[in-house]
């Protein structure tokens, strides 16, 4: 069976995002990205809302190039290995996108699906592939939450308060109670939890 | 000089109480209340706000026999060793209590003040005495982050997804980038990450 995986960047006061929706108060942490990198090989398709589509649609497609041993071209920054690779996986993945407004999806790999239906998630979870990255998309993972849909949350913890912005998960009505798989602290500051369901 | 230390429990999903505000959610773990235990030589003093005290007040006074080595009366439930001196503790501490609509506090060692001034607390923090403690208290402890008055922050994250609730910090202005103290995993799935200001 195919696992869902949620994947988020969270300030230590628990906000998700900047009250602006941004996640340019995130820093970039070179370990974190390796780590990241190393798992890139057991999955294979990426959950999307509408919003963070958009956002990674603005920048992974033309971000780097798609051979991880391309040297940069001239005048773009130097891209490290890990982002390449990051690069490579995520303009090849499968990626499904919920939207009730857009009308066409045009990134390689992209599948437009207009209602979330969670009786189509867990067929996907049983068709072969890889495991399924879910990133921010914070309406489709509370609702995928709400239906415990997600096999693992791994949240990376910033060093930083940002002190207003928004939560990830909302209007989920019962709790869900998570085991602790690993807790790993980074030189950055930087903590990744790592949870599954918990019994 | 003595630092403020902010403690609070906060859900995986970040919140710090449910949408009732409530923290009925947070699981008691006597590892972690060993811990805290081991803290309390080194600080006398409780900032709230008024939620948060009425909270407090509500408990404590009666929850526990001042004397840590009481037998437990009949009829009450046996509180840990603990739990017992963590109430001796909050019994004896110097409390601050922010309010605008409470006209007395009779709880002992209680102090009211109406208005929150940071001059007051830069001073507090030079008078003579032991480590400062605020839990909880939103509002009071927005306004001390956002004059750069609270010294290191404890944030216990309870392995658990709340899917709706509130946020401990708001409306603040500007990020406050942070140093991680440690990273501590208790083997209940509780992990206490501890931060210091950063440089």
């Amino acid at each position: 069976m195919r696992k869902i995986i949620a994947f988020n960047r969270v300030s230590a006061d628990g906000y998700f995002s900047a009250p602006d929706g941004s996640l340019e108060w995130t820093v970039q942490d070179e370990a974190l990205d390796k780590a990241a990198a190393g798992r890139l090989d057991t999955t294979d398709a990426i959950l999307f809302g509408r919003r963070t589509y958009d956002m990674f649609e603005s920048f992974w497609p033309h971000a780097v190039d798609d051979s991880p041993t391309a040297p940069a071209p001239h005048g773009e920054p130097r891209r490290s290995r890990e982002m390449r690779e990051l690069g490579a996986w995520i303009n090849a993945a499968t990626k499904i996108v919920y939207s009730r407004t857009r009308s066409a999806v045009t990134w390689r790999g992209s599948r437009l699906i207009g209602e979330f239906d969670p009786r189509e998630i867990a067929a996907l979870k049983r068709q072969p592939g890889k495991d399924i990255m879910i990133f921010g998309s914070g309406s489709i993972a509370s609702q995928l939450t709400a239906h415990g849909l997600i096999d693992e949350y791994q949240f990376v913890v910033s060093p930083v308060v940002l002190g207003s912005g928004h939560p990830l998960l909302s209007g989920i009505a019962s709790r869900v109670p998570l085991a602790l798989a690993d807790a790993t602290p980074y030189p950055s500051g930087h903590v990744m939890l790592r949870y599954t369901h918990a019994g």
